[in-house]
């Protein structure tokens, strides 16, 4: 994929057309994003077959319609498994859409927070209207993304600009979430919402989309439960007069990028984490193996209190990688620990030979490593040439204290 | 499964003509498990792809060969991942061979410690002798059970006794295990040795063994990593004077019993876990669904530390059944919430309806249950006809001081 772009500020509002804001007070918060034209939509959801309301009204909203103006989403309830939430979720996007003055069914929505409690509509709605009167400040990115966190300790977003032809196309994005990432989703994996001013069609966006979620989103894994909630939208309303199949190459990178780095985000805001793993599989027979491999590194929780700890216990993550059920041959393969810059690489297992044992340099270099904040861990298979990359975090005490606390 | 049986003394020794001793001083140990006259044996073993020396040694061994008289085992080092490590495996045998005077081929072998540290042959080799020493003892099998202990807080042993025909046989196993207790699993999980004086064929206690591991070492999650180095083995004498095929659901129930006592001992010493949790899932569609969705409850890291946390969020629950795997429908399922006698039973959903919310009576029920030490949860697909029982344990910040300290 190309990279031919630059970060810019401004996050989703960053593309021309866009407009957003949001507000919180204490637990529950409201974004609301706005385009000022009609835009396209696309959108990856949780493949949970328990999922929350906003999820089934949008999967519908949007399969039946090919206009949107608007995301609406809330925080401090997932609005998940409770008598009366579709018609919470309605009046959710009834208020956007009043207030936005467009029809309902150009509204996405979603939500994020304890399930089985029924939302608390009458505070919800304040936040929505809250966050409409202040729609055109300086930080209404910041509010946008700043509303939708629960369990977030910072808000994320980020934006890109490319060129094409003399004309600027961007796209912007924020995204919430630190717990309940898990793997093995065929769609989305926490709330994540893009702005573009791309022209595209809906099926090149829920294309290009599924793409960058695949290789971002779906890599991620801080816990290995998996939301009922997850979602990510795109937008993209065609105001930056560059269409699509001027610029796919450059369109996909950028928008993968986007994706990846609000991914790494959120596993270095894993609940509590302190340390970003990424980790890469090389030289697997197949996506399929690359992708086992990479994720049950990134999910093993030995290898996660490892890496809290420091500890360059490398033999976690051969056992990972053996339980992962990609094809290896344990008599022929790599083990790396290395500095996020690949400047400094440990070498702990070489074409199946241990190299790092008590004492040895190599493994007092991961012992170094092992104390940086970011962590990249690298395995070659030397089974075939498919490869892929995988983000987690460690698992510490933090973790812990936030999850036996959480609706108490 | 018949449950006509009674649990009698002795672990490993208390069936007829078996002897056991272990020895260990610090890190390092060493178990003898010994038979008198010929036995067969069974045994199932990880099915991680990276696999300890032992593994690959006793695998051939029992593969290859009929009779056995010993099982001799060490901790502190899992000799897996090693330069060397297959004749440290053949010598660890050869030493308990010639102690005990038999064919280095009939005896099985089995380690467990650190990955990738060369064995220190000459501390285990001693500990081998002081098993050897004092294989009369009393407590013998109490020596046994602690010697092959890591990072277990308590011993595990459990041995039964029924009658055929005036003539009693007797099973008696012990096993190891706190950490990297994994679902996924063809084959076992952890250490376990089982001894019984029925008179079996090879393929028959192959058979039994295996349905065995199936409910119970294969229903066992501590922490989602599978070991390089998980073994059961069972040896059978014959010195009961029983044959097989006249109690044959006799031995398989009581052989289910034994393998499930020990599986649960293994949970609740799941690394710095305090609770037991025994997930139900019945009216699954399949097996195969009840097993993928009561492994999904108990594998859930969220609901692992909301128990650690004494916290009834159900919804964690429902999350994990829905991205199981297993067919269901939301609109019609049931969670229940009870403690382990089954008495006190919390409905938290009924045929896919919330009935606990804040403040409930269901709800306030759910606390007072969380707060007990062993709970069980029950779900019901409302699907088929099929069940399956998980096991497994709370998260909190033991396991994390446990696995963040323990190379280092």
């Amino acid at each position: 994929m190309a990279e031919n772009f630059m970060v810019v500020d401004g996050g989703v509002v960053a593309p021309k057309g866009f407009k957003a804001n949001g507000h919180k007070d204490r637990k529950y918060g409201a974004a609301l994003i706005y385009s000022e034209t009609d835009a396209v939509a696309a959108g990856v959801f949780t493949t949970n077959k328990v999922f929350a309301h906003p999820v089934a009204l949008s999967k519908d909203v949007l399969v039946n319609n090919n206009v949107f103006r608007a995301i609406v989403a809330n925080s401090g309830n997932a609005n998940c498994f409770t008598k009366g939430g579709m018609e919470d979720a309605k009046a959710l996007v009834k208020k956007a859409a009043d207030l936005l003055k467009i029809p309902e069914n150009q509204v996405l929505s979603a939500s994020t927070g304890v399930i089985g409690r029924r939302m608390p509509m009458d505070i919800i709605t304040i936040e929505v209207e809250r966050a409409f009167k202040n729609m055109n400040l300086e930080n209404s990115n910041e509010n946008a993304s700043k509303a939708i966190m629960t369990t977030d300790a910072f808000p994320k977003t980020v934006a890109v600009e490319f060129e094409i032809n003399g004309k600027n196309v961007r796209i912007g994005g924020i995204a919430k979430g630190a717990g309940m990432i898990a793997p093995n989703m065929l769609h989305a994996t926490m709330l994540g919402f893009i702005t573009t001013d791309i022209e595209i069609s809906k099926e090149e966006l829920t294309d290009s989309l599924q793409k960058a979620t695949d290789e971002s989103f779906n890599n991620a894994v801080v816990d290995g439960d998996m939301s009922t909630n997850d979602t990510v939208y795109v937008l993209a309303n065609a105001q930056s007069g560059v269409k699509y199949t001027d610029c796919k190459a450059d369109f996909d990178g950028a928008l993968a990028y986007v994706s990846k780095e609000l991914a790494k985000m959120i596993v270095s805001d894993g609940e509590g984490a302190k340390k970003l793993i990424e980790a890469t599989v090389h030289g697997a027979e197949t996506k399929e193996d690359a992708k086992k491999a990479s994720m049950s590194i990134v999910r093993s929780l030995l290898l996660k209190t490892a890496v809290f700890g420091a500890d360059p216990n490398w033999g976690r993550i051969a056992a990972a990688v053996g339980y992962s059920g990609a094809e290896m041959d344990m008599a022929n393969f790599d083990i790396i620990i290395s500095d996020i810059s690949l400047e400094n690489q440990a070498f702990l297992v070489k074409a199946g030979e241990q190299i790092a044992d008590c004492g040895t340099p190599e493994l007092k270099l991961a012992e170094e490593i092992m104390k940086e904040d970011k962590i990249k861990i690298i395995v070659d298979l030397k089974m075939g040439s498919f490869e892929n990359t995988a983000f987690g975090c460690d698992l510490g005490y933090e973790y812990v204290r936030i999850n036996s606390e959480y609706t108490t």
